[in-house]
């Protein structure tokens, strides 16, 4: 599953790969994203805020893509906001890992899918660097089903 | 100044070379910066959020990088969150705008900085795309008066 996401992220976002983001071993429970140092570095030898926003999305992006599988071909994933908080900076390779959310928002999420064609989730993505919380990310997705 | 900016862009924060992000005649007032739809692209065939997402940030941080010229060598420019809402896709080649705040906002920060030696600034940047604002940003950066 792993390679797999990471040669699809490569592929159609070309930006992962500059970023040089792979896949850590993940779950349908939890993605994580890793990211070398020197491919996102800054003025201040610090990880730019930019590549450590990219890469939390693309863990929550890809928790979605990979719980959503079965309907591939009858949804779009769009996301619609996010806010990120810098806590501490990075200075060295890092990773993002995206939980699932609880199993009763879950439900929900696809209850309101199925019914309405269209339904939205929150998804949170978090970085630790040092053992530390570095960067706390959360988004919202829309989920559309495609008009066939 | 734009060709002066893009380099030190591309030097110390190479992601913004892999971007392909040029500097647009830009002022102190105004900072615009642009990027090709290819290096962007995403599944869906618009531009990757969090390309979008870097784009405004390194608008948002350029204008203060520019207007703190003459303390570079005695400040450090801290990104602490941001929040971004997607409100159109992009769908080609980008620009984004980021605009001095209002001068009593901006005497403000200015004033603490010099009294306490560190300060805060909210900085905004959009992306409109087909006359239509597709991206709002938002992002507070914080000022610190590095000890000598």
């Amino acid at each position: 599953m792993e390679k797999q996401l990471e040669a699809y992220l490569h592929a159609h976002i070309p930006i992962s790969k500059s970023m040089g983001i792979t896949v850590e071993p993940s779950s349908l429970q939890k993605v994580i994203l890793a990211a070398p140092f020197e491919n996102n570095i800054n003025h201040k030898k610090t990880v730019f805020g930019g590549s450590l926003h990219a890469v939390a999305t693309l863990a929550c992006w890809s928790l979605l893509h990979l719980n959503l599988k079965d309907l591939h071909d009858h949804i779009q994933i769009v996301i619609t906001k996010s806010h990120i908080e810098y806590l501490a900076p990075v200075e060295g390779d890092f990773k993002a890992i995206c939980h699932m959310p609880e199993p009763d928002k879950w439900q929900y999420f696809l209850k309101t899918l199925q019914r309405k064609g269209k339904a939205r989730i929150q998804l949170s993505a978090q970085i630790h660097y040092n053992n530390k919380l570095s960067v706390d990310y959360q988004a919202q997705f829309a989920v559309i089903q495609i008009k066939q």
